[in-house]
């Protein structure tokens, strides 16, 4: 109780209670479970402390914090949580908890969400030189998408391209899958293949397409400058990626037919990194 | 139509209409969606035309294969899979749709579903000289499960170790996402993290426990007689298989603070793989 009555002597100043589900901000917030309403207002929900966490410290745009009455005195993380928030320009809403169950999309109920804004990225962001980029054509299911970034990130890829038409990367799924990385991995949309390619060509990277017939990932040269294409799960990789560029399998042993489409692209991820390593050790050149 | 009547004299003495929910069959099937009855009657559930279809060809024991009264006009592909039922000694079952509902446990819809006998795996059936195994220590999700034993026989491993207290191998979303494995990778259940150390000591196999500080994959050793252990989602592997065994690290680029399980797993199985191959090539001894 101690703890409580301090933080709300502190913070009180950004602090605001709300009741009704007809709230304009809940309302707001609640609207983002769909893409139409994340993409006019450029923001989407990240839920539960960890993520939360993340984007404040990593100075991602906070607009609302909303937390639920009984989660305050409940629990020193959020509390936490909310003395960072006091340096932001996020306003805290303290919320009912029908209010609450209205705007959140999880189905483990989490004590914090917040809403943030989008960020935009440039092309010189998604591209380094000699860097490596994730090309996603189309990916459907939203935890695949997340993992796939998340994924990409971990292995030091510079950015990624995704095709129209797949999961949106500011899905709510898609964003816990991610585990923070939307807060800072480059991403860019591309209206096309056509286009996609286009834009791979004028940065010069070499295109690798995951594919069931190509060469073994343990032969091609990976290690640098390169853009691995990662099909539909249903479909495989548009045909236009595979015309006149090199397509690259992940080996399989025994009676596997097929890899789950994030296993896959992980394998060919990482052993570009191992490359790039081996050969920062053989030629002591850049840093990973 | 020619079809359809062509294919109900073929199979019409094993075939058997249901239209009520308390059938006892219905009822025996719908049991399988809880552990408990997975286990008393060592059989389980399979959705889907590419599983039934994997499972027939496989020769796994079926016991019963259920389709819609609807499915059996429309799909060719439900044709051809009941032609292969022929062979077996399955009953065939054409049920009522709230009996077929009663059952799935997908939510997509599947034309069609069976139950099948659990095989019984010895321990010479998941350990092969030379060869790596799999120790998965109670890991809680289904569907990661499903992904590591697909991934771990794709990778070549000769079968699996899973300590109790984790998801079920033979629950519905683990045989999903284990996309056919289940009918022929080896898996053993051991009561404790003590029991299967036991006994990869007997195997003499090297054990390599994944945790988040150890030796870079890239640089372990894991091409061959190796054990590598994953631990539980939350808490990671069990301390036991730590001490006095050998820790190994995915390695990270980038601010990313974890990997999925499955997705660290998969990284690690696939970097044994590899190692195999190089040595293979480079000495010219056995094959994968």
């Amino acid at each position: 109780m101690a703890n409580l009555s301090r933080m709300q002597n502190a913070g009180a100043d950004n602090r605001i209670e709300i009741h009704s589900k007809d709230n304009k901000t809940v309302k707001l917030a609640a609207s983002l479970a769909e893409k139409k309403h994340r993409d006019a207002l450029g923001a989407y929900l990240i839920e539960g402390p960890n993520l939360v966490r993340e984007a404040l410290q990593q100075g991602v745009k906070i607009q609302f914090i909303f937390t639920g009455a009984g989660a305050l005195s409940q629990q020193q993380e959020i509390e936490e949580i909310l003395r960072l928030a006091e340096f932001s320009d996020s306003a805290v809403c303290v919320l009912s908890e029908d209010c609450f169950a209205k705007i959140a999309t999880s189905s483990t109920p989490q004590p914090i969400m917040a809403v943030a804004e989008k960020r935009t990225w440039q092309i010189r962001d998604v591209f380094s030189p000699g860097g490596n980029v994730l090309v996603l054509d189309r990916i459907q299911d939203p935890g695949n998408l997340g993992t796939l970034l998340r994924t990409a990130e971990a292995t030091g890829f510079s950015g990624a391209l995704l095709i129209k038409g797949g999961a949106d990367p500011y899905g709510p799924k898609a964003v816990r899958a991610g585990a923070g990385c939307i807060f800072r991995f480059p991403l860019l949309l591309c209206s096309s293949p056509a286009d996609a390619l286009a834009l791979l060509t004028e940065q010069r990277k070499t295109v690798w397409t995951a594919d069931m017939e190509g060469t073994p990932c343990f032969e091609a040269d990976l290690a640098q400058n390169v853009a691995v294409v990662i099909g539909n799960e249903g479909n495989g990789a548009d045909a236009l990626f595979k015309e006149n560029n090199g397509r690259v399998t992940v080996p399989m042993a025994g009676k596997t037919e097929s890899l789950n489409a994030g296993i896959a692209a992980a394998i060919l991820m990482y052993e570009s990194m191992r490359q790039r390593r081996t050969q920062d050790v053989r030629y002591d050149t850049a840093t990973l």
